[in-house]
């Protein structure tokens, strides 16, 4: 297993994170920039790393430099990656800054309300941050607006939604949204530190939508954080429920100090991840359920960002009366059990609160949902 | 790889099974019961053993004792989990009793007839016995009254299911029906050795449903083989068809004697599955085929309870007319080769067997199906 | 991990390909003919490399031999394996024949043209055949018609396949469409060395059907190349569009020599693949895009040969408008990012060109996505 040997974590960030510096600590973590033509297979199989799955994640550096800075004009064309002796982690200094004094804090699962005048002005942040996912353990995570996942979006179909990403850190990164049509090799496109992107769109479609980082290569960079949920409901409203959006995600990790872990491009490829959550955190939502009273409806908007297994959504105890395959209210069906989000899917999900109870919501495929992706809809009188 | 050293079965047996002397065989198999507040999360990730999905299945002790036999009222609140020096597994004295002397039996896959008088009444036992799941292998079961799966339930929508489970195992256990709306935290709760528990319920939707034991942690309850399928029909009846049941699980086995086997915790996180099989057995359709005339529709009630993979079921030399994602009859889908059933739920599939000859019905996930999960389907005329 | 050390080429094929010659070979790859009984379990987890799937990889011979040859006239009972000292590797002689100096070519992935006069007429020939699927890499191939996938049929719902398959090989093969209705036992029977088998059918259903070679045991011979997809047009024609056809496959690798790769079945057991790409090739089609114009529709005919895993299928920048879930044009479903293709199964996509840029087609359970299964379509205005 590719990781890091513990050590104190202060040995690992007491150095300046300007990009010259971050760049010269070679034999520890190295950042490889790709050139152009390389770029959309680095860390692919192609390299000794990938092709060898159940391999020591003994990664060779797929080449590029200072010079391929300069090529960074095409979302599809340019990369990082981080390498380290034992492989390639997320482990930055600014995604370690901090970590042990990192605190807890619950992801707020409540759809947050619709943007009005339709419109919806975004403008994020790219950065690399500390978040820690449960009382032991702390993810050095590549973000937007410093959280995984990062912040939900709402908006009805039609709406205007204008987006600026700015980068803060050494690392390309971009922003693709699932609910956009829209050129990708333009508006998704890498961008370097300081500098920014903007794109604006017209959400076409109702649904639970995923976003992501898009800088290749792809799976290190969904893989390590960048990811969540912008959810579109369409302009004839949905029944009147509460509604909440639960994003699913894998975590691959590896040791880098006491309680501290960095995301494992090597594990990410062994598709067997350590925690699986909603909402990034493992099982926060029992020790804190999703409260609800008898009587109401209630709608999961639920994305599952992979970046490699489906959820198969469930509530113990309850049936969905409807879940949406199309955008809603498109092609309901009646009377689930459990339905399988894809990966890099979102689908909608509806019940009626008509008893009492603690109902866990959990992935039923258990190998993963006992990897932290249980939660409680405790539904109240 | 986490298995005992192949001993002597008798070893592994020749002691009383009162719940002190099982208790007091710390050394090899110990059993834990977590008290209240750290149930939930019991083998979980949060474990040494189950956060390194790679590593050693050294797993450690979830803490528990006597004490925490007093704190048992809440299904999602207990646990237990048997531990030896190589993982957890499910290797009790009661699964292990007679193991070699265990004969083989052909699980009858036919739909049992429906309930008469709008009322279904059970009694069923939870208990640890082994079961033969081909010539020359035998695990160690905890089962629904001595079987894997349990047995088939059959009635329709708005029929009283009226439940009772008696515990006869030192490990606690419940059932948890995807068919019934009813607060899990009272109906579904674990109950302890001798002890039972009693719910009533009204199916409100159409479907192949799950069931299984849903006490902490799941996926070792799941796993080891405590689940089944119940069959909702809907109340105006589907087309007249030959009716099966086929539920495809999946085994995550460690050896601990010459040709018996137990289940293993930390194998099932891995999620690589030894054997994948319909209804209990390795192929046992092959050697002795469903049978049906020419002319005859056939419907298959499938349901996949995992604990982790979704069955993709196909008929060779067939093709469904008939898969209906929706409780039956809503939203019938035609022409279909292959589709999946996730992990928890269930699906139901229809054909017309309008061609005599042998059609091997599999998973056609073949990495998978090729563990077991092929039968024939014999169209005669 | 079962690979053999990496020797000349020239060592492995510096011998005659005759039958016997071939079956002599016995220390390093011999080939096993079970007897009619055992055969569809052969290479199952009843043998030990299978039972095992964490483990060595050391595949036990599964008997047969000279007199097995004589029983092969069932599709279900006849089987062949290649095994070596370090596994079971689709590294035969022909396969590996003039390995290093096979050309790579792009595979195309336009839908053919119908067939005309309602009736296609079909005689292949399953051969091994090296297959260069990147720059440095060629694999050990079993095949239909010399290249993987096989070539793609297009007919409509009612006409008249009629096929022909001819075995040039060692091994014996057979042919499954999953679009015709008919006895696997009689249709689908495995041929010996230049022995064929002959069949017709009409295809009821209009979909993107899989084709494979059934022979036990399936996942070796899917595992190892022969598989591709037939397409079947409605009657009706659906509305006007550019058609593509993507089949994804997984591969798992073992070395044989440098840059020469032979399928390995214990590695498709462990279900973890080295590559998962579209049309046999890795990122084939970022190279060289698929190109259609503004305004264009598109349709993509899906098929996921796995042999294990789904294609989560997702257009960046794109959302598809339909996606059929029946028979075309049966139960469409609109505004959909991405949808799970299961193995063994396939799907139509249809979206419409209405912005230009280049947009990445991808599996987005990017766990496998990245190890291949990406390619561009670019619209051009």
């Amino acid at each position: 297993m590719p990781d890091l040997d513990p050590k104190r974590l202060s040995d690992l960030i007491d150095q300046k994170s300007s990009r010259r510096a971050f760049i010269a600590r070679a034999s520890a973590l190295s950042i490889a920039l790709p050139a152009a033509s390389a770029a959309l297979t680095a860390c692919s199989p192609n390299d000794k790393g990938g092709a060898d799955s159940t391999g020591t994640g003994q990664a060779a550096t797929t080449g590029g430099g200072q010079d391929s800075l300069l090529h960074n004009s095409d979302s599809r064309l340019d990369s990082a990656v981080l390498k380290g002796q034992h492989g390639t982690l997320s482990a930055t200094p600014d995604a370690l800054r901090g970590a042990e004094q990192t605190a807890f804090h619950r992801y707020d699962p409540v759809l947050p309300p619709l943007a009005t005048g339709g419109r919806v002005q975004l403008h994020w942040h790219a950065r690399e941050a500390p978040i820690r996912i449960s009382d032991d353990t702390v993810v050095a995570g590549w973000t937007f607006e410093g959280d995984i996942p990062g912040p939900v979006v709402h908006c009805r179909v039609g709406d205007t939604v204008e987006f600026t990403l700015t980068n803060d850190s050494d690392i390309p990164h971009s922003m693709d949204f699932h609910a956009a049509q829209i050129d990708p090799k333009v508006a998704f496109r890498s961008v370097l530190k300081n500098q920014s992107v903007t794109f604006t769109y017209k959400p076409k479609w109702a649904g639970a939508f995923m976003y992501h980082c898009g800088t290749a290569p792809v799976l290190m960079h969904i893989g390590s954080g960048m990811y969540g949920a912008i959810v579109v409901s369409p302009r004839e409203p949905l029944p009147s429920a509460k509604e909440f959006v639960l994003v699913q995600s894998e975590f691959y990790l590896a040791s880098v100090a006491a309680g501290v872990r960095a995301f494992d491009y090597q594990k990410m490829l062994s598709t067997v991840p350590d925690f699986v959550v909603f909402n990034g955190r493992l099982n926060q939502y029992i020790k804190e359920p999703i409260r609800v009273k008898l009587g109401e409806r209630v709608r999961f908007w639920v994305v599952s960002t992979g970046p490699q297994h489906p959820c198969n959504f469930h509530v113990v105890g309850e049936q969905f009366d409807t879940v949406y395959l199309g955008a809603p209210p498109g092609t309901p069906i009646r009377g689930v059990q459990t339905w399988a989000v894809p990966p890099g899917g979102g689908m909608c999900f509806e019940l009626l609160c008509d008893v009492t109870g603690e109902f866990p919501f959990v992935n039923h495929g258990f190998g993963h949902g006992q990897k932290g992706a249980i939660g409680i809809l405790s539904v109240e009188s």
